[in-house]
């Protein structure tokens, strides 16, 4: 595997270096986290964010809580590294990837006990390395989808600060670029401007050309012809395909048909919720306001209010291929949803 | 006419106070300016913005002009005010109300002899409430298109502080506000968040509840059910009804058609190009990319570029109503555009 530009999470073996996108692109600062107490505030503080990274930072908190207690707290160390458990599961409670490695690391504990310091690290390990390779699997098959494709716009960041590395939508991009010439759109992605602080950094690291847009401004682009594809992430996948991402996306979508243009959802197996049969089922989380409103707004008096639902639910009429790491879904509302990639 | 709660412009008799529209909301400030030169400087610094709103202030550039001039610069007096309205015409080269205005003042000059300085001000002060005049009438003309409807969404500033006063699309907000229970919602219009930083503030002035969203929740909010209408202003309508109007809008027309919303345009008939038949012969500007980019890829080595249009074309089509002071069409695309207003 090529060594990645870059990294939203660095293991060292005795620490987790974090990234501190909350300063991004203006500064490049990693913090060195030794327990999980640490890395808990560096889930919690949002230095770290996207919900594959995150499962990833909790994973290597387990592994640090291992390493301190085990060797010198005797008997009582599963039940120290259990309450760091706790304290890590309570960090940011609605990301889904963050339950998943808990779990996964909890049942290596369980199993391991000749040498757990080893072997929660080499689990731990693995879930960033298994990460990174389902992003370089979605990568060419969704590029495969682009053949012949001149340009593309993507929204929000689902690149490597989202994931263990390379990332989902924005990995696609990256492999379709590094294929053919194509230009990468990037939408600036309010409220938090994870497209004009995440998506362009990423790329500038790497050299790879990209535009940023204003979000109102994609209608427009596609109407000028610019763009074949609209590639995104996704936080939730219901069964029948309809698909849960940042606000915008459902704009995007409807846009993106309107105008001929396809649109691509890519994320790992993980983010199908197989509990949920439709969207309609998937509850739209609202931020706080504040992200929105300017400060004289700010107070109980103040007439002016603000909406900011942070995602919106994508029907899967809209969305012209699904890619996971297990296939790609084409036309999911043709195809009974995503069920096909169901593992029996 | 009812006292404003928010003037852009206010004419003292002997100075023109201009609301420094570039730092609200956080200050509210008025310059105070006694010469052309002052008014000229205040249009080209973006003090004051909009284009009928340029417009007045330029007449009354020229008032100021005649005034300081005609009294103490013997015959050469009318050179002077032609060299002030050289002055006023290069502050905002692209703004057509601009030439509008200091063609009707040059034509005051050039008629009344007797006493410039008295009818100078008083044309000035004709254009300004003919403006207001005109706005108040769009008011009323556009809320009788929406009895019943129960909420409404705009775009950009289109109210007091971009116009004479009251505003065009934001003006039949509000007289549909005042006949109706009716929930405004505020895209806040990136780059420059006219929405966000005034738009709000003009509703805040007279107590108007409003909700601001980012211009990428739009779709979502109407899907959700809650507007019944989009109403914007135009910056340049062609004979057959498309309309050149800031970035976003057009995504907004689309985005209403596919979930049966209305969309109105309101602006006054000097906005209607009748030498252009087509949106297709509108050039669409593009402003600096700064506006967009963060400063780190503010320089030639950077790979990260951004585009930035001001403006985009919504085509007929998309158009349930264009309302101007002198009448309706209603669905422009099936009545031959806007013809039927032109004047003989």
């Amino acid at each position: 595997m090529d060594k990645l530009a870059v990294n939203a999470l660095d293991w060292t073996g005795t620490s987790l270096r974090v990234l501190d996108q909350r300063i991004l692109p203006e500064q490049s600062k990693y913090d060195e986290f030794v327990d999980a107490a640490g890395v808990a505030e560096a889930i919690a503080s949002m230095r770290v964010r996207g919900a594959p990274a995150i499962g990833i930072a909790a994973a290597y908190g387990v592994a640090l809580s291992v390493r301190q207690h085990y060797c010198s707290d005797g008997d009582s160390w599963i039940d120290k590294v259990k309450h760091d458990m706790q304290l890590l599961a309570s960090s940011r409670p609605t990301a889904v990837n963050l339950f998943t490695a808990l779990t996964a690391m909890n049942t290596v504990l369980e199993e391991s006990i000749a040498d757990p310091v080893t072997e929660a690290m080499a689990k731990a390990e693995q879930i960033h390395a298994d990460d990174i390779k389902a992003n370089y699997t979605m990568g060419e098959l969704g590029a495969d989808l682009m053949v012949g494709a001149k340009g593309v716009l993507t929204h929000c960041n689902t690149g490597a600060l989202a994931t263990g590395g390379y990332g989902t939508a924005l990995g696609v991009v990256r492999t379709a670029y590094h294929r053919q010439p194509l230009a990468i759109y990037a939408g600036e992605t309010r409220p938090w401007l994870q497209g004009a602080r995440l998506t362009v950094w990423e790329l500038q690291q790497e050299k790879i050309p990209a535009t940023l847009i204003a979000d109102s401004a994609a209608a427009w682009l596609m109407k000028s012809g610019q763009i074949d594809w609209v590639v995104v992430g996704a936080d939730r996948i219901a069964a029948n395909g309809d698909t849960a991402n940042k606000i915008g996306t459902y704009s995007l979508a409807v846009l993106a048909k309107q105008h001929g243009v396809k649109f691509m959802v890519v994320a790992p197996l993980t983010t199908i919720d197989w509990a949920i049969a439709s969207g309609a089922e998937i509850t739209i989380e609202e931020r706080n306001a504040n992200e929105v409103l300017p400060a004289c707004y700010q107070h109980d008096a103040s007439v002016i209010r603000a909406w900011n639902p942070v995602f919106d639910v994508t029907p899967a009429e809209l969305i012209s291929a699904i890619v996971t790491e297990q296939g790609v879904v084409l036309n999911p509302a043709l195809q009974n949803g995503v069920r096909s990639l169901k593992k029996c």
